[in-house]
């Protein structure tokens, strides 16, 4: 059996990641085949995108934020356990868009809830798993928030202006999350062009894929 | 304003304590009015029952058990932020059927998953709000079992014999807790008559109403 790789894509919206993750796994699927596994959170089983629609009501349903913490890492135990697990076990590669540092980031960070309880909730929801790799995707928020204007064409509520420290605070943790776990982390400047993320995305995750042949 | 207290009844089904909680809360209602709120988990709000929907669905989902496990304290957790702290807050009494220890025994003992892990869980949840008051029911698995198919009329799946061992966990660790937590946890002897289980409690709420007053 060939050598599991688990890889994270991590980083705000805006960031691209999910369009660098689109053209990457096309590139990749013809030399990986069913050896690839590509997924996203909360990942399409019932029991997560049941917990996914308490998390994202029609109108604001007085959520308290320790609540939402519960709720992600309750639905992340699930994808984990139904998709990522199995996959591995059977010496896949899996490349997931969002995991544990998206908790640590947005409720750690963001919401103010300390990356320490967030950390240790998601401890016992993963057991320890973490990714081999994990690529942050970089991009200061207004740039970020500008190309989701942009791509919307309108504004977005959630993501104006208004809250724009919340943003900075979600970058500030994940870079001290980089910083931290520099051997799993790796940075990429997702404010460049989108052909240069791609490029730079590309020899990370080769780099990588090397090491599962050795 | 009056001092808060909090209680909670903890124990298994068949124990009886829903029908003494009836019981006593008719009792009590005439003595204390306003400044007496009762409530059960998950208590009623939108979100806390949109957990639970998903905690019993129809058929068996596949829920792993810590995923069960962060959806019960999710639930927790909103219930005890719109319920039971704004009530505190206004110093009244408040008397929950079910809270922690429910999980510690269910999720920690029953399904092994640790009650030093679910302890921990759950101090996120509530931020180390603990009862001044926790009532355990406690009653021989076979004769709560038998109480509950009699109550029923009929066999119960979920609870029969076989699965005889994971009530008896349960029970074990309820009393566990009460031996290490004896300051706050009592234990009524549940196996009774009900007219003897009520006098039994009402001798333990009154005793700790009266440090209210004090």
């Amino acid at each position: 059996m060939t050598k599991p790789l688990f890889i994270t894509f991590e980083g705000p919206e805006g960031a691209g990641k999910t369009s660098v993750l689109e053209i990457l796994i096309s590139e990749l699927k013809p030399l990986l085949g069913d050896e690839l596994i590509t997924t996203r959170e909360p990942g399409g089983n019932p029991i997560s995108e049941a917990i996914r629609a308490i998390l994202q009501p029609a109108e604001d349903n007085g959520m308290d934020e320790r609540t939402e913490a519960l709720l992600y890492t309750a639905a992340r135990r699930q994808h984990l356990v139904e998709i990522i697990l199995p996959a591995l076990k059977s010496g896949k590669v899996v490349i997931s868009d969002r995991y544990i540092d998206s908790s640590l980031a947005y409720q750690g960070g963001g919401r103010g809830l300390g990356v320490d309880n967030i950390w240790q909730i998601n401890q016992f929801a993963t057991e320890g798993l973490m990714p081999d790799l994990t690529i942050y995707f970089d991009v200061p928020p207004e740039l970020g928030l500008a190309r989701v204007k942009a791509n919307r064409q309108g504004k977005i509520d959630r993501l104006d202006k208004e809250n724009l420290s919340f943003h900075q605070t979600v970058r500030q943790t994940y870079l001290q999350l980089q910083h931290d776990f520099s051997d799993r982390i790796k940075i990429i400047d997702a404010a460049q062009s989108l052909d240069q993320v791609v490029a730079d995305t590309r020899e990370l995750l080769l780099k990588t894929l090397k090491t599962r042949k050795g």
